[in-house]
């Protein structure tokens, strides 16, 4: 078991570390956290972070939540935050001011960019790139090879606050095996987006996407099918 | 008086306690701050910043500015930063990585996402909710219960940085109370959203939103009333 | 020589001070940096970071790259990431959170504002405003005197992560001296705005934008010129 420890490092109680790990300066690792081989972790990373409700809050009160569990060759990037039973598989890149809520599932070799929030209870599949300042909202499932331009929006509150119908209604995006979001595209709640569809950069979705179909606009329309050299079988 | 304190937490001269506050890791409070009762403060955070100005702003000298004041029972989320001359009043919820800047209210019961930034001289009501990476300008004014859905992007420069004119003309947004916007809508300089007014997720707002009124599109039209149901004098 | 020095600061090999240098809390500066006299570094930044492969990367391997300088006059904001091999140079203003990556210039005067993010091989001009959350993406140039307002979204990559042949395509934006984007506006790989041309706030640009040109909607269009006042050799 090797680990390098940069300064001012602060470890909680029962965390446990395989070998051949990398740790920056002023990095916080939470208690009951679990550090697989070959994780990098960046300076100012705060990792297993346990929530803490606002006294408005609409979410139910939290209870003790198993430790965050980060898997063999995950990197964690600069001022990122983990929180408490959050699971990152291996080989996951974490870049730089990400955050990642509790009961979150992020799948192999997936990519969650710079300044990107996952919310609470979402699940995020393999091989998926989350670019740039993307928001995946509470609730969301991506599948596998999903790929989130920079910028994207979704949401989960058709009701915007208001009328307590929506309790039921709380409902994030679902992005089936190979589905793509370009930039800066608004999501509504509830959308799904089947197996290779894609939305043009900017559009604002309020219908489902079909499989291997592409949509753009406000409201986004289909315009054509996604080329044969652009599907997910073809790469 | 009683206060939990991680390590390498940094506090400046004059610093007021009341007590039961709990001060997470490597938090930097600066001088002349006031933290008041049942007051969490995350790892990273930074409270009481005094701004510097670029040498190119244009943007007023500053001059010294009252310490920031944190209401009771406020939580400020991990790597926050609150300038000097902040008022947060009590049960304030900021999540993770926001920015609030000199000059700002934020009223009691408000949620200040996650990523949100609220910059300089705005007012913000009670009961607000500002959702993840949503953006206020400077001299903007929310009244009570007003929504703010995640990547919304508000401007107070129609002059886009040109024209000496513009300073005579800077003017932020006004959402007056029960006022929402939805997810990544953009809003002009100077709009004012009235009473209950709604913006639909993705439009572009030009025009004032009138009273218990929905906008949708780019640029945003009158599309319906607000349902009764989610009028905030029904909730 | 004179440098004042937070707490918990750390500061690897062979980096060179100039005089009256400001260094706050908990800062992180990596060996080889070089920094001019006159700058201020705010708490929790962190200056020179090695920039780290995802495994699952299709960015080729970093080779060791030369040290990070920053200019005489520069600002650091608070929490803001600036990597290896970036060169800053005077007068400079980084704000909060923002992120500059290796292999990236930003000329003399120019303003980044808070959550800025300028990816890798990228070349920003002089007396530029990058304003908050705004995001550039890597192969991108800015001339002198560019104005990003806040929320910006630019992409440099057609395909969405398919095709092999995207390998070849890759292609940041470009905006000439004086070219201006408005709020949350969406600007598609390989755009050229030309000289003092400008893009309304929410439209999505997808052909490049003609010399002294108003460019609304989605897709944008052009609709007017720029007012006279409003050209940059008039101010």
């Amino acid at each position: 078991m090797t680990i390098t420890k940069g300064n001012n490092v602060v470890i909680g109680s029962n965390v446990e570390f395989g070998s051949n790990i990398s740790i920056g300066n002023n990095v916080v690792i939470h208690s009951n956290t679990i550090i697989s081989d070959n994780v990098i972790i960046m300076d100012n990373a705060v990792i297993g972070k346990i929530p803490t409700r606002a006294k408005s809050s609409i979410l139910p009160k939290v209870k003790e939540l198993p430790g965050c569990i980060i898997g063999s060759g995950v990197t964690v990037g600069t001022s990122s935050i983990i929180y408490v039973n959050a699971i990152i598989n291996k080989n996951v890149f974490v870049a730089d001011l990400a955050t990642i809520r509790e009961r979150v599932l992020i799948g192999e070799n997936t990519i969650v960019g710079r300044g990107v929030a996952v919310e609470n209870d979402c699940e995020i599949g393999d091989y998926c790139k989350l670019e740039t300042n993307s928001y995946i909202t509470a609730y969301s499932k991506l599948e596998n090879h999903v790929f989130i331009a920079p910028g994207v929006i979704t949401s989960n509150d058709n009701y915007m606050g208001r009328d307590k119908k929506r309790y039921n209604h709380f409902k994030g995006i679902t992005v089936k095996s190979g589905g793509r979001i370009g930039a800066n595209a608004t999501i509504l709640p509830g959308i799904t987006v089947f197996e290779d569809g894609a939305v043009a950069a900017g559009s604002v979705v309020t219908k489902d996407v079909e499989k291997e179909t592409i949509v753009l606009g406000s409201p986004a329309r289909v315009i054509r099918r996604v080329p044969d050299s652009q599907l997910l079988k073809n790469q």
